[in-house]
């Protein structure tokens, strides 16, 4: 391997694993979920789940009933993480994310290692972890300076940027957002995504920082007009703010949306209500699938119950572009997949 | 979930972390090879491969010709490991292995999770390796016998029994094994598969303790006969023992074949040969398979060259088994994931 090659494995190892040493030390307990799966291990993306088959049969699994199923590849381990928060409180695991994503750009992998953490606790909770985690990730950096420079492949400019950390990064709404970037863009209108270039423009006004959008639409509510912007079905609504969600992106400079994060519905009525109303479950029976895509982990809702928590996904290959101020994120890990690239 | 659910996510969380932090210790880089591949992340058993399709296209990937490309559920991160050696010279990796493997019972699953290492040594630093890996993980639990016993769900009789762990595991070879073997069943022959029947008979002979059987049959060589045991193309020949294989398997008392090891072969021309000739090659070309499914592995040996190494795969739910003494492995781990047992 060329020493280039050899550097961005070392950060890759360094990252992940100063995170991992974070997370261990506030007691979170690793979980290793299937990544074979049925719906349940989607985001609300599901038109990018890849589908596997078995000698040749695309419905090769079968249910206790004996029909025969067809299985996807993990976008999320988050559900299954969520059914051992009442046993365990903080739990967390690592593994590879996988989407049929068709673009061979700068910007997209088909696979992804994912960090995602889920834990009793509050929306604040949250922020705190993630705003905690990255600074573990960059204080491990700093700390190891002449590491950093002669094997892991950083620059001096990008130990200065990571000192430049502020205590408490910054924060928007995601309607203050939109208010925000109407100076930069006219054309923006309340319900839209934020684009890539939206989060460059945010970065920017916001100081050249990582930067949380909080409290996004509620894929739910009743806006009165159809919105773009779309989030998973199980965030909880904001008590504050009626028609948003207790969610947030973390946006990092070059590397745009690296962590998805959200406090989660734990009522199982309102849950199974917001499921089978929200978009992803309207595509997904269209496809075929049903609620018994998410049978197991209804039932364990329904036997264990659960209670308040909330949890999230750090993109890693997105997390390295900014540690290496790189706007191509297949120059930031070790093995990058894509459409083009199949190893 | 139930506490003994909760025991069982537990004692998988300890047990792959230590484990981990025994090769952290040790000096080796965690990587993360894609578990999306062409047919080099295949097995000697390329039969139980998984085949992967994005947007209903089987052959949704394309290569830089723009020939369009299947792709496959990785059972192994070994090659991509290997690459690293000759530059980071000890990696591991942590991660699901998958087998489309047929059988819903108590010895198989279609994922689980594999630590795998390589690394710039020789076949004794290999056995080494493993035999402290495993007592890496067995400390762990003797050393926190209130926590094994209360929160992890071992009993007193299993911490007993890995307190009798023997300084040097036994060690037998193939042909060895085999000759014990004839005293319990007269009908096996040189050149035989060692059945879990077998393995057990094996185990019981050695004194009840993980075993390690050495220097298989090379797949490679002219025995006069056809031999059924297989073994994967890259293994090199024990130069002290003609027609044999430097690699050993790991068998555990209760789980069986745990962690498949050998010295690799470092010569590209040789590599070549042995994977074109083997029976591996054969099936995949049958497949539609060609070389150029290992063309990444190939041409990272012609760039860079390489240097003796060895690795192994430690299956962590095999590992469970054994430390829990139990003969089912989908009670060992947290999601055992079967081709009856999609979630």
């Amino acid at each position: 391997m060329t020493n280039q090659k050899t550097a961005v494995a070392r950060l890759e190892a360094v990252a992940t694993r100063a995170g991992q040493e974070y997370l261990e030390k506030e007691g979170f307990v690793q979980l290793f979920p299937p990544r074979l799966v049925r719906a349940s291990g989607a985001c609300e993306n599901i038109d990018t789940l890849f589908s596997v088959s078995g000698n040749g049969q695309n419905r090769w699994w079968q249910d206790a009933a004996g029909n025969l199923l067809p299985a996807y590849l993990a976008q999320t381990g988050q559900l299954y993480l969520e059914a051992f928060v009442p046993s365990l409180k903080k739990v967390y695991c690592i593994g590879p994310s996988f989407r049929a994503e068709p673009k061979i750009d700068n910007r997209h992998l088909t696979e992804f290692t994912m960090t995602e953490i889920e834990f009793a606790g509050d929306f604040e909770d949250l922020l705190r972890y993630i705003e905690n985690y990255l600074k573990a990730i960059a204080r491990q950096l700093i700390d190891h300076e002449s590491l950093a420079l002669n094997d892991w492949g950083l620059t001096p400019a990008d130990l200065t940027r990571l000192r430049s950390l502020p205590l408490a990064l910054p924060r928007t709404t995601y309607d203050e957002a939109i208010t925000i970037l109407k100076n930069y863009d006219p054309q923006i209108a309340w319900g839209d995504d934020i684009s890539t270039e939206h989060e460059k423009m945010l970065i920017k006004h916001f100081g050249n920082q990582p930067l949380f959008i909080t409290r996004y639409p509620d894929p739910s509510w009743n806006h009165g007009q159809e919105i773009e912007v779309e989030k998973f079905f199980n965030m909880i609504p904001d008590p504050q703010n009626p028609g948003r969600v207790l969610s947030t992106d973390l946006i990092l400079p070059f590397a745009g949306e690296a962590v998805g994060a959200a406090a989660r519905i734990y009522d199982l009525e309102t849950l199974k209500q917001r499921l089978t109303n929200s978009r992803m479950f309207k595509r997904l029976q269209e496809k075929g699938g049903t609620l018994d895509d998410f049978a197991w982990y209804i039932a364990n809702l329904e036997n264990t119950g659960s209670l308040p928590h909330a949890g999230c996904g750090f993109g890693m290959s997105r997390i390295l572009q900014w540690l290496r101020a790189s706007n191509n994120i297949t120059e930031c890990v070790t093995f990058p997949a894509n459409r083009g690239n199949l190893i």
